[in-house]
């Protein structure tokens, strides 16, 4: 086969033809799949199902004898930021254990940003003519919304595989005092799976930036590997110290896609100063977080080693579903050089790269065949891709057969929008 | 005994070198009480300790098959706002279950509102120049918290039994066009116990006020009865409705002194117009609530009926504490006429006034005694009692023995304190 570009025109008339055929029998079979969300399969919310006769009988102290079932307890259980601090490089006393999203905190940090404003701000940020976030794209659609829906202005930074072009971000920092944080997925990037290097980070906390800005250091694939090629976690706190610069990074992180998606704990970390700013506007809004289902986390993954061996079935589960995806799209999109694609190492993405102006309508042929993919665009800030070629791919929530059925039919969605567009 | 103030100057010094002496001696036994907070007390929390094994293997779907474990269901579980319908007196599809704090839920709309402004709103209302919220007082601390941290003027408004004193709440809002909201505790109130009556409600939801003005009507204790008499809940939604003010009313709740005070499900409530605002914003927010743990509330509790018996156990624990505390009060104070104090059918707290411009030198003396009460002038925005006469008493956390050592503290201490004042 050849590069659909490199094709004749009657060649491409023909696979036209052929394609649409294809196509019609696609949509005569009346599949429903959904590959939107990164969601975690039934097989692997089992894994945790001891959470639902954890803690147990009788169990509801923490280990210096405190009943976890009334008030309190801002922070926290000691013994669960205890199993997680080592992998997400913050010291125990700098890590709050909280609720059951690191969205939420995600969320709240941006709002409190906004109504009292950070330490160093002049004022709230509110109260600023413009506020901009730095958005490596493509990213993490989650994020997006978070700032757009604050009226928060978004810039968009190149991703390498490294993390974000240094370069670009450099010279908007410096052009661009507006720029107040930067959304960042360090390990297994969502949606392309880079992995930042220690250099980025390094960049990240020393390039001189607004004395309130932010790095959003959003660590949510920190253990979700899968290959023994496990990244070394980046200190991050510790660099940005070391750059003078230490209050410029929130951590977060969450055991939504460790144990169960929606009854998991959420974490933030960060410089001492920060942790005290969090904890001063957390203190008026909640009550402490459920401490009990802290506990219950506790028991089912009881260390750092706990976390990996769990983390280590999760792999099993979904490893061969990365592997699908690969597989699906080199017979079906490389010989065509239709598209790119990633071979991530951990996380819950590949990032598809399809020929530019032609993401929307795969998406919208592969709708109509009934395999709802993400809409294109999610990936980038306002959902436009200023490209039309990014389409992000969740292979973690359906049964492998499904997976490939849902691949096979938006490779054939794919195709003919790209030779549609060829066609003319 | 005579009222204090009839007492002569001889009689007063002679009770002053006694009460001295009894303080003295208080002082000496070293005692470490506290009776601030509404906490519920271990006994009652292991009424739900069935929690801790719940919702019990295999059972992670709710009534429809949904997986509970995965992301998504941004309402709640249906079955558990089904129990909780009835007696908030909210259609279920307008009753939205969601985390671990109803306090939470309060923060965040008057963020929503700060931030973005309700449907009416000319602009959010972090963009006018003053907001304005009406306290009713003495009233719950932490609603004043929330207020007073947002940069909303508090203007403080008289309790009677049957509600805020609804001339001064009308003659405010007609003078005042900055008013957009008033906290409200209707049922056993925060810390009076008063219940409001349906005329205050209707007055409530049909006065002349500003197009996003809100009533929060934080209905806390809505099933928390001490006694046989039951007030029949207050059907708000639909008194807003017909006075022509649909989406006046925001209802809150929370099963943190139903089952557990950390680890229980907090609710929201209002009109479908109001609803689809909130979940507008929790959308960005959150993933959604835990789901699994609604679903333990739901095994734990079964169905209304459940719920009343659950709190009329609850009921055995804390009624003889209250007891205590009118047992006490009647015995050492009421005879010198040294204060005044509630009787309330339910809730968490008793609402003693003692003399103007005692209270905080009383609480002053009971902490250096060894027994904690909340800081006088906890119950008014602000901090600031204007009479320095109300102290909260929390009953509930204390075993009774306890319980009734720092009631007998504190009486030592009010007296000690206000013949100190008639002394000069």
């Amino acid at each position: 086969m050849t590069a659909l570009t490199e094709l004749s025109s009657a060649d491409l008339r023909e696979l036209h033809s052929q394609l649409t055929a294809e196509y019609d029998a696609l949509v005569k079979r009346g599949l429903s799949l959904d590959i939107t969300r990164g969601k975690p399969s039934p097989a692997q919310l089992d894994l945790s199902n001891a959470l639902l006769t954890l803690p147990g009988e009788g169990q509801y102290r923490d280990a210096a004898g405190t009943d976890l079932r009334n008030y309190g307890g801002p922070q926290g259980l000691p013994e669960l930021r205890e199993i997680f601090s080592d992998v997400l490089r913050v010291p125990v006393p700098q890590l709050l254990a909280l609720g059951n999203s690191s969205l939420s905190l995600m969320h709240d940090a941006v709002t409190f940003a906004m109504l009292h404003g950070l330490p160093e701000s002049e004022r709230p940020w509110s109260r600023e003519e413009t506020v901009s976030f730095l958005c490596p794209v493509p990213g993490y659609d989650r994020h997006f919304t978070i700032t757009e829906h604050l009226g928060i202005r978004m810039v968009p930074v190149a991703m390498t595989e490294s993390g974000p072009d240094i370069e670009q971000v450099e010279r908007l920092l410096a052009e661009d005092p507006t720029i107040r944080g930067i959304w960042c997925v360090p390990v297994h990037s969502n949606p392309t799976g880079a992995i930042y290097t220690e250099e980025v980070a390094r960049a990240l906390v020393s390039l001189p930036a607004a004395a309130d800005f932010r790095i959003f250091w959003d660590n949510a694939y920190a253990v979700h590997h899968l290959t023994d090629d496990v990244p070394e976690p980046i200190d991050i706190l510790s660099l940005a110290a070391e750059a003078g610069n230490p209050d410029r990074v929130f951590v977060f992180a969450s055991t939504s896609k460790v144990t169960y998606a929606s009854a998991g704990v959420a974490f933030f970390g960060s410089s001492p100063a920060n942790v005290s700013w969090y904890l001063s506007h957390l203190a008026v809004q909640s009550i402490g977080p459920d401490k009990i289902n802290q506990l219950r986390h506790v028991r089912l993954l009881h260390d750092a080693e706990g976390v990996a061996e769990h983390m280590r079935r999760h792999r099993e589960i979904i490893g061969p579903k990365f592997e699908a995806v690969s597989e699906v799209f080199e017979r079906r999109l490389a010989s065509y050089e239709a598209g790119s694609w990633t071979s991530p190492t951990g996380g819950y993405f590949v990032s598809l790269d399809v020929h530019e102006g032609c993401a929307a309508r795969a998406v919208a042929l592969a709708a109509q065949a009934g395999i709802a993919v993400t809409p294109a665009g999610s990936t980038y800030p306002y959902k436009k891709d200023p490209t039309d070629a990014n389409i992000r791919i969740a292979p973690t929530m359906p049964p492998l057969a499904e997976l490939v059925d849902a691949l096979e039919g938006l490779c054939t969605a794919i195709l003919l929008a790209e030779v549609e567009q060829l066609v003319g």
